[in-house]
């Protein structure tokens, strides 16, 4: 990534719908590494190299001819890192008529991570009350919020996560019963044997890897796995193999992978709860906050080594 | 294996429910070899050393103070690898009542093997008229009627095997629209998108390891993958990692072991549905059938090289 500092004159093209917006937060996530390889395999295509990186973000308007968008309207959706972006694809841009809340909430707890975290639970992990759920990479902008609807919804709930600061937070903040640094267990196995004696009914799966070959030893029969990432896996090619793929039949177990993007029809009611138990005091949700366009490409890479304590995300000004 | 020659004078004790019965047919099964190591995560308890195999078989009975069972009637259930047994867990037993059928095919195409392909290929695959079908071990005694029941529900199919004879058989016999033999093929990426261009909606995967980890990179969009068994992994700890789980990610794909055992609720159904289309020539059934006990080690270990062309039966006596 390059930073690239000048001047330019922006501006929206007569007959255009496309919209110039000053950028005021954007969001760092772990699925823009696989935009950064040619992977025709993969649900949206590679960066183009030299060009302006794509994310989502909350902007503010500042020239439109769209008729739905007027300037001084407040936006989430795709945008471009630049401070000023003229947004030609809108097809992704939502106002943003939330009061209350902190804008940089629309990138996270009330965006695409929250979303994630809302349907992948809900619509993906059929969940039961009393269920033994565990969470990987729990402390961060999905799996905290996983977590939290998982003990709104009378689970027990044991997350993981690579500092102690993170385990902390887990117990003391987000309302985990357990939690645990996986950087100290030598044996993924025997800790999830330790946390889940009785075995685990749900597993939602940030990670990949060596976690998700322990959490396939240790499923209950009928278990359920969202497969919502794969963030410990640096390539796609150059991946550790999962070995334990048996425990699938002799647990009868539902391995599942899944998109926010085919559940946006649930977005209404999504935003409309979590706003309220937000609100009521019943979720909490961290950010992990950089200042400064110049901060964000070493804040994206900090994602891949755990460097962000819960969500990422970049502020660029905050009005 | 141990074949042990001799005599036992076997009786019913008194006061008891088991069931003395003549042994007519033995079925091998790759489940079986799971029973042959320790293996703790596994639904079924591992084989005693030195005492007699269990297994389903089709058996008569000779003697019995069970209120569910006279002399004379046939049975299928588990058994024990010998010409006459004592059964005394007479839970799995069930009286015969079909006529017009071979007697084999209650450990075949009507039993365990039949069953696991109509639970997995309806209830566990989610079909719809005119999706594309993979079957791998196709002409086995479960891939050669998933394959059927594909063609009948209006599916385009294609079944992998590892012998010309197989590939012929698929093709001419079962109805496949198309097979090929995976010994022959130094790439099954490249295998499978010269057979499905499209990708696959359905993968019914009776063998693990390589051809998983091709058939994910394949899969459609909300595609389903139904994990039946392992065949092609010979240990359960020493196995090939499955390394493009990403693609249950990008595809949102469905992977769900299953076994036939929670399905027994839809066995009648099951029969008749089978016995009528079998009857008016609409599902035919191959099978392999060894002569004598002193072949039944051989034919199950033979199931593991692909030795068998369609369901491995020992016949004991055919009457």
């Amino acid at each position: 990534m390059e930073l690239v500092d000048g001047e330019v004159k922006m501006e929206v093209p007569i007959g255009s719908d496309a919209v110039l917006v000053k950028n005021l937060y954007l969001s760092c996530d772990p699925y823009m590494r696989g935009r950064m390889r040619e992977f025709l395999n993969s649900y949206i295509p590679p960066f183009v190299p030299g060009s302006v990186i794509e994310g989502y973000g909350v902007s503010r308007v500042v020239a439109s001819n769209n008729p739905n968008f007027e300037v001084g309207d407040l936006v989430s959706g795709l945008t471009g890192w630049e401070e000023y972006c003229l947004i030609q694809k809108t097809e992704s841009l939502k106002k943003i008529q939330v009061e209350d809340m902190p804008l940089s909430f629309h990138v996270g707890l009330l965006g695409m991570p929250g979303l994630t975290a809302y349907a992948g639970f809900y619509e993906v992990c059929s969940p039961h009350k009393g269920e033994y759920v565990f969470v990987s990479a729990a402390s961060g902008a999905v799996g905290q919020l996983v977590g939290q609807l998982a003990k709104l919804h009378g689970c027990y709930v044991v997350g993981s996560a690579g500092t102690k600061e993170k385990v902390d937070l887990l117990k003391n903040k987000l309302g985990f019963d357990e939690a645990f640094n996986y950087k100290e267990e030598s044996d993924l196995n025997v800790a999830l044997k330790r946390y889940f004696p009785q075995g685990i009914d749900i597993y939602f799966d940030n990670v990949g890897g060596r976690m998700l070959d322990a959490a396939l030893l240790n499923m209950r029969l009928h278990g359920r796995i969202a497969v919502c990432g794969v963030i410990s896996q640096k390539g796609t090619f150059d991946v550790e193999g999962i070995k334990n793929i048996f425990a699938l039949i002799s647990k009868r177990v539902r391995m599942q992978g899944f998109l926010q993007s085919d559940y946006l029809h649930l977005f209404p009611q999504f935003l409309s709860f979590i706003i309220d138990h937000y609100k009521k005091g019943k979720i909490v949700y961290i950010e992990d906050m950089h200042e400064g366009l110049e901060s964000a490409p070493a804040a994206l890479v900090g994602l891949f080594s755990g460097k962000n304590v819960g969500k990422q995300v970049v502020c660029i000004s905050p009005d």
